[in-house]
């Protein structure tokens, strides 16, 4: 029913809700390799059953209002998602994070999505600490985080367990005045 | 963060979330006596709490898939909303129902929204029968009924009590197809 | 240990307990098939597990005081049963509803063991109108709803899906005066 | 709905339910304080909220089989009660009690009632050890124990603190076949 | 992290926690067949989810401080150790109990960790009686019994349904001054 | 029941259970602002209820094994207590903390409790990582982590608003290697 434009190319936002388990099923089943490489996002949501109950949880998750997903959907197809986590709207922190399988990657479709998800936390829900975290592995991810002008806190070092090997987490966060302030700069230099 | 306009007098369809408690108590407090003229929806909704209750309440059955909560915003202020309820997608049932602060009767709004809460219903999720249920002296209810093209399938004789008086319910609904040959006809009207 | 005759053939009506899950699931294996014709009615009751689990939803939904399930015993043997669901004391409102094998069909005894729990809904817990619904080609329940003197309010159309049918269900509903003048009729009738 | 006659003078024994709260809570008002002397039975039951709660509790241990409350009823009033508790269907053992309010003390009503309780427990649900537990300073809950036919198994020293007070606890006990040769005996006195 | 020692032999009473559900499987694997010849404690603990399920049980009833579980560990191996069960510090009252694999029996382990136990309950819980249940046949356990100063309270009579046989269930005792003069004398015998 | 010594100055570190409400409360009573100046540990707890609720709320995480609390006693008063959580055993990682009464400051009882529960994470649970987390301005605090040899990981921007002030947050940790590392220094330097 609603759905926000990511651009030109037939990308949308949408929530991402528990009817949508046969979407969520077939999407993970093309990138679930791909999307676990360094977390285990998805790993058990092999059946119909399991892509039922896990969109369930995240809808229990915003029913309580600490997190909500997003998905990204591509000519139609859903390729991909971000989400906000440990939403705590009286502290004003949370976490973000995204997902997407191969096919979709190469053509920002995780910024264009991350910062309609990053408006709506500090803008609608006065959110004044956004985090990010990714294992200092993983590229891609942190080259997300500082196109949208993150600043990096620090290392916990050996802090991430995946597949029997112990990954350094970077800790990433943009502060709310930080946000509008590259804004306001992205809109000058539209002129 | 999701919209959906409604026309061009700024009126929009959102999702109605826990976190909108602030807006649905002051909305209440302003409709709260019209709204439960033949119905109880909202009359405990008199505190901060019991509006984040309420909404978590109808974020809860949203995550079991039976029910969805949508609210209409004038010109940046909730006025009223429009809800799918007792969905049973395999089954392909579902009741809609709405309600409307006093300031906001009169344009149309509820028939607007739920001409998009019904395609949603009925091309998204598979509704093949969407029912209404109104008490016969709710007239400004079953007018909308009838303007979305509905049929009265009965009337289950005394079979609600509000306010100490016995109403007689009356029961219309709206088939798969007879939603798509009505939108057909209006497309084709538009001509 | 309780126990109400319902005429001089050995037909009984007792309370419906969860210890009588052995009864019940032999019951059910005598019957299903009949009995789902048109419900689903413990289609689901295939061991005796799965009967003391039904029986126990039935036993909460007693202690929620939402519904009461009552077996009928022909010559002590579990046949059937008649069942008040959806009980709102405080509204005043309730659905009735039966069950029963094929070999205990065409006796009556649906409709004795109805009128029972039609007086104590009506005269113990003050149950203004007693609905009942039944998909239009049920001939055989239609007839014990016109049987206990009640009027049909609609047809729901093509409201029920079962076994991959539509089904149109008929609501009919008996509001307690009628039920009043009608026992005082019959008590007229039998001088 | 369900009633058993307890001899000529109108007393009868009925399932105690949800829905008798007001009559419950109007009986623990004549009786509470006299109940209570040796335990503390229905002593938080001092308004409608409390009575319906206690009485869904009770619910809820019938729906999980382990305990059952019955009501006995003087001419239409709700006077006091038995009920089995710790019922172990599985190893055939179950404790049954009672409480009276002092009006309807000394005609026998709990002994006729318990024997009603006593041939459900052995001869419906197959327990094979029935026991009583009664503080030694309770002489009519002993007389009770005793006319039943029961034995005493020994005393729990200072098991029971009640008002303050450490009580000893006698208990009693039947087993199935003393209870089937005393009913053969009874039966054989009556000619 | 907490061990206390019972003497020179390398015995210690620890608590027994949801993550020794290794050591906890393999000392039930080793003793499973002894320990339920009168009981059936970890008769369902056959593997290790069972095991941590059963630990986190225990873990549950001491949060709601209604029981407490400690393990008797020989030389580094759980082998057996002391309960307290249906503990009710405001009646001042709670049950004993205690198993032990076969390989450490005769040493006077379960003694040695009960004195610490019942030490526990009646100086620094206040408890007043202390209770001890054992099979008429379960000459070790009524042993121990008496060996702790405990008082025969009575038996009740096929109270206990183990393996298809019936058997009487002893019930012991000790209350607080018992205790307290016991330990007196001990300590006077040691000099 | 248990306690280990912490020293020759009658300092021991015990577990924290739900019956030590009383003495919790009197604890907090003491020490209630001085704890809370940089977290909110304890602020709810102003009653006997609260203190039991949150002694459940700890032991219930003990349960499932994601946390547990421990006191410290001063010549039998509690004083303080040290607290791992967020244990995830499978991921080898857990966070610990601290808490003190004002009267128990300058005397190193955290320094000495937490190597207790440092070398019970790392040597019986197998944690390979221990984290530490305090505000900037939290002095005492930042002072132990250094005293244990932590590692300053990094400064979490912003990221906890406490009475209206938001703090930076500094992560330090200590992985295995460098606790064993430390342990075994400081027993060369012991000689």
């Amino acid at each position: 029913m609603y759905a926000i434009s990511l651009g030109d190319d037939g990308a949308e936002l949408r929530p991402l809700e528990p009817w949508h388990a046969e979407e969520f099923l077939a999407h993970l089943d093309r990138g679930r390799e791909f999307i676990n490489q360094y977390v285990p996002f998805g790993s058990q949501v092999t059946d119909l059953d399991a892509a039922r109950e896990a969109l369930k949880r995240y809808a229990g998750m915003r029913a309580a209002d600490t997190a909500c997903h997003h998905g990204i959907w591509q000519d139609g197809k859903l390729v991909g998602g971000v989400l906000a986590l440990n939403v705590d709207a009286a502290a004003g922190t949370c976490e973000v994070g995204c997902w997407l399988e191969p096919a979709a990657t190469g053509r920002g479709l995780i910024t264009r999505a991350m910062r309609h998800l990053i408006d709506w936390a500090v803008e609608e829900r006065g959110i004044h600490r956004v985090e990010w975290v990714a294992a200092s592995g993983n590229v891609p991810s942190l080259n997300v985080a500082r196109r949208l002008g993150m600043t990096c806190d620090g290392v916990r070092r050996e802090a991430h367990l995946h597949h029997g090997v112990r990954h350094d987490l970077q800790v990433w966060s943009l502060l709310a005045p930080e946000w509008r302030a590259a804004r306001a700069r992205t809109a000058h230099n539209d002129h």
